[in-house]
């Protein structure tokens, strides 16, 4: 078969070096005779990978010292939980931007552990999306945090500023954009992302958090959700997912081999500036949000004509351009373009997508 | 390399053709072009063999139909939070049988979700071990639950029969024993096991629950600990760790292969039967747990003269036979001897334990 893109949102495409080293080694790594998900997380060759790892991240995303990075179980649903659970002591409350869907449904868990205070920033108009600048959030000063998600993979909306909160801890929801351009971590007292966008298989998440906040948590805090612990016990106070793990290590590798997130980056930006170009110049395809809040990771877009969805579908896939249905909340398509999607496949998705308009004009 | 036999107690080893067949198709799983974990857990292909795993497993199992099969994130350890928070109603109490290290580290960690009842059931001496026969156990007719684990793999221990508990529900973990051996799921409440021994890679649990015990939930739990919200969305509310699932599926049809479950519990037999009846008949090891208590899944072992272990290890790891460090807290030897391991695997062991004990005498 011919090559295959992937847009799918989440699991999402990994780097093929990434993968084809996998599959040498899987089932003999670094001449053990064993699969790396078949040794203990507690031998000498298994910690030393986990470091590297965990040392190549920190170098890929500067992180500073006082900063710890945790391999935690779960996805970032586990995080809804997992953060006011460590984060929201009884007698505080915390502020939730709300921008898209992933913000709202942390809201909805976060209400179970704690007082939270919603603030909803979506300026929809019939034909244009936008959001509340984030100078004019009405934060409350006293907030144990704030929570925001920079990037809603549903809607393709992006916060592309790092808000002033004039000290409350700022907690991110990466996982749609971790690694894919540069961040100044130091801003932020906790990152979290699950691994199946921009790092690995889905099962993991990066937890890095501010060294300050740790050991607050809140009695009833399950124990593999607790980052003291995990913190303390090099995320392994249980097993981790040592597999997903290993592999995260690969595409930290990976992108350090390719010139760290500055280059890759720069490879984000061009992609996503030929795909809007394209919709925005053709008669057939949208994409109505305002330019400075358009996620350069999840690009959907709209048919004008509705009935065309299902061939759209159906013939990019014959052409290996695979996983282009738009989420069920907003229709449409969305290609999702990850670290780990080349340039070529989305000037091949273009190039589908200018062919196609031009045979049903 | 020569044939190498990993006896690490978890993550253990695998079975060969999964392996085999899991390397094969890394990168193209069936004719997709993408590897089997960068797809959406969400398409037709992946739901297919997701729902055909657990249909092997109820068949493995012969799970009745009132009974849940979930594929949760993490460990057991993760499941010493969710089970209190699951089936533990505020102003009821729980029994926790402890009868080793996991039961006991079960204990420290439902204690802060509700009222536990410990029943410690070691019965030691200086020259054996055993424990206390179930129709003694102090139990509570008034308990939301009896927990115990059927297999202690730091110690050894096994609990070979199932507990009368009169209608109060039995919660076991099972992490080391599930499809070891036949066993009648109609008698338990719910049974948990951590994938990373019989089952798959870590990062998975198996969680098989009656229905009736679902949706009394405490506010406070994760959603992505919550059994009635995996139940409702077929495992499927938050993205799954997708791989990990996909292998478990991959180990279930080998086992089906095999002859099931009472195939393998025959093979299981075998092997705990030589490597015992070797560890008796020898002047050098020595196993002092009463045997109808003793472990089919992790046999520890101690050498008379302990000043030998690191040349024992030394010398069995260049033979092929690894991991067999006994744990931390009990010293000595192990040898775990999951479904994975074949009978020529613990024969080579007792070749090489014999042969190590002619030149050291």
């Amino acid at each position: 078969m011919s090559e295959v893109f992937n847009f799918c949102a989440g699991p999402a495409m990994l780097p093929k070096p990434v993968m084809a080293k996998a599959q040498q080694e899987f089932i003999n790594w670094q001449g053990t005779g064993s699969s790396v998900m078949e040794l203990s997380h507690r031998s000498g060759i298994y910690k030393a990978m986990a470091k590297k790892a965990e040392v190549d991240l920190r170098e890929l995303m500067s992180i500073p010292d006082n900063y710890k990075v945790l391999f935690c179980h779960g996805g970032g649903r586990g995080q809804f939980s997992a953060v006011p659970l460590n984060l929201l002591p009884q007698g505080k409350s915390a502020d939730y931007i709300v921008s898209g869907s992933w913000s709202k449904a942390a809201v909805a868990e976060a209400k179970n552990f704690g007082e939270i205070n919603v603030i909803e920033i979506n300026q929809d108009t019939d034909n244009s999306s936008s959001l509340l600048d984030s100078s004019d959030w009405p934060l409350n000063p006293e907030a144990a945090y704030v929570h925001y998600c920079p990037n809603e993979t549903v809607n393709g909306l992006e916060i592309n500023t790092i808000p002033e909160t004039n000290g409350v801890p700022i907690v991110a929801d990466m996982s749609s954009t971790i690694l894919s351009h540069e961040i100044d971590v130091s801003k932020f007292g906790l990152i979290y992302a699950g691994a199946q966008k921009n790092i690995g298989p889905s099962g993991l998440t990066i937890v890095i958090v501010r060294e300050d906040l740790l050991g607050q948590a809140q009695i009833a805090t399950p124990c593999i959700m607790n980052y003291k612990t995990a913190a303390d016990n090099d995320s392994m106070y249980n097993t981790p997912p040592t597999y997903a793990w290993y592999l995260a290590g690969l595409v930290f590798e990976w992108l350090k081999e390719l010139g760290g997130v500055k280059a890759i980056a720069k490879v984000n930006q061009a992609k996503a500036e030929i795909l809007y170009q394209a919709i925005d110049n053709s008669e057939l395809y949208s994409n109505h949000i305002q330019s400075q809040y358009r996620s350069k990771m999840n690009i959907p877009f709209w048919l004008k004509d509705e009935s065309l969805n299902e061939k759209f579908l159906e013939e990019a896939e014959k052409t290996g351009l695979t996983a282009l249905e738009g989420h069920r909340i907003v229709g449409g398509m969305r290609a999702s373009i990850y670290n780990a999607m080349p340039l070529e496949g989305v000037q091949a998705l273009i190039e589908f997508m200018q062919q196609f308009e031009k045979r049903n004009r």
